[in-house]
């Protein structure tokens, strides 16, 4: 009936897709847990050459796998990181909080002199022990950082994967050397964005592919 | 006051992102509007070299542009490429659509025995000179082709850019050689996803950078 010849089930394409990652991308530097998130990843950005930038601290999984078990809430720098998260896999009904939009945003930043994405991190009011995701701005990174130096509440773990041209590498960069300890997932240099770093989340909330 | 040095204001960010894509991207195949287009996907990729996949044709910008500027909506098959539209971009406050959670998807899904993704499709209703903007799954591609050729109604201009390892590259293969005359922005191989999708949707929405 149709002219097209593709396969219409979405388990079987998920897993011809990720035997076809696992085939061809070198995971050799990943725990088993790690290589389940390079996996993700790579399916939201449809090339294996990527996962030679992407870093994942040692406790990274265990510990943002943690706070979603423990109910707590995920900060999201951007609304297509938000909707891209998958709620039936989060294991407590978990909040998944972007701020961007909060009418205080835009007169924080101008009051702070940064973005909105920066400033939208101010209203981040139940941060310690939470999941932090920054996939889109380096200056929500960047402003993150700047927090916990001035002893903002503790994430329990940080995806720090901003893309682009400026500040993007740099911020990544500034995170794995200033992190304070807490476990990060990053994805080095200009590449990133939101549908890795929803992938990421979405492999992070439940063990297994 | 910061141990960080970056910009802070986002409109020099985006200044200095794009002259630094035009400086190292090879653009040459592209009209002036097209390469605003390549622009802002490689910029929400972070891959200069992405461009080399990108095809648009001829009266792409032109078509889609006028869709917009006509009142249509923007329909979209992923709820993260509909929330990466710039609504302040839009010219006619246009309406942009996700169909993928609406109640009926489920049901259409295995009444039409496709993924929910390719289901979404048969509720769009006002097809007919609309923009259309597939970001994410091959299936709704190739679902949008089978319809077409059934005599469906006639978007102004075709988005296609899923993204991704089973069907992604063989779906916009075939919009490329079926689209009966309609024009389309596609991004060819495995690369694409609603970042890139979204971006030349917000592109498309106003004239220059």
């Amino acid at each position: 009936m149709t002219a097209y010849d593709y396969i219409h089930d979405g388990d079987s394409i998920y897993r011809k897709s990720f035997a076809i990652i696992r085939e061809e991308a070198d995971l050799s530097s990943f725990s088993d847990e790690q290589a389940d998130l390079a996996i993700r990843m790579i399916h939201a950005c449809g090339l294996v050459k990527a996962a030679q930038h992407f870093r994942f601290s040692k406790d990274f999984v265990a510990k943002a796998r943690g706070a979603l078990h423990a109910g707590k809430p995920i900060y999201c720098d951007a609304q297509m990181v938000a909707h891209g998260v998958t709620h039936a896999r989060l294991p407590t009904a978990n909040k998944v909080i972007c701020t961007l939009r909060d009418s205080r945003t835009f007169e924080l930043a101008k009051t702070i002199g940064n973005t909105r994405s920066a400033a939208a991190l101010d209203l981040w009011d139940e941060m310690e022990g939470s999941l932090v995701a920054i996939g889109n701005a380096p200056t929500a990174l960047f402003r993150l950082l700047e927090m916990l130096d001035a002893g903002a509440p503790r994430p329990a773990a940080i995806i720090g994967m901003p893309v682009g041209f400026v500040g993007a590498a740099e911020s990544k960069e500034a995170l794995m050397e200033s992190a304070h300890g807490i476990p990060y997932a990053v994805v080095c240099g200009r590449m990133g964005g939101s549908a890795m770093t929803a992938a990421c989340i979405n492999a992070v909330a439940r063990a297994g592919l």
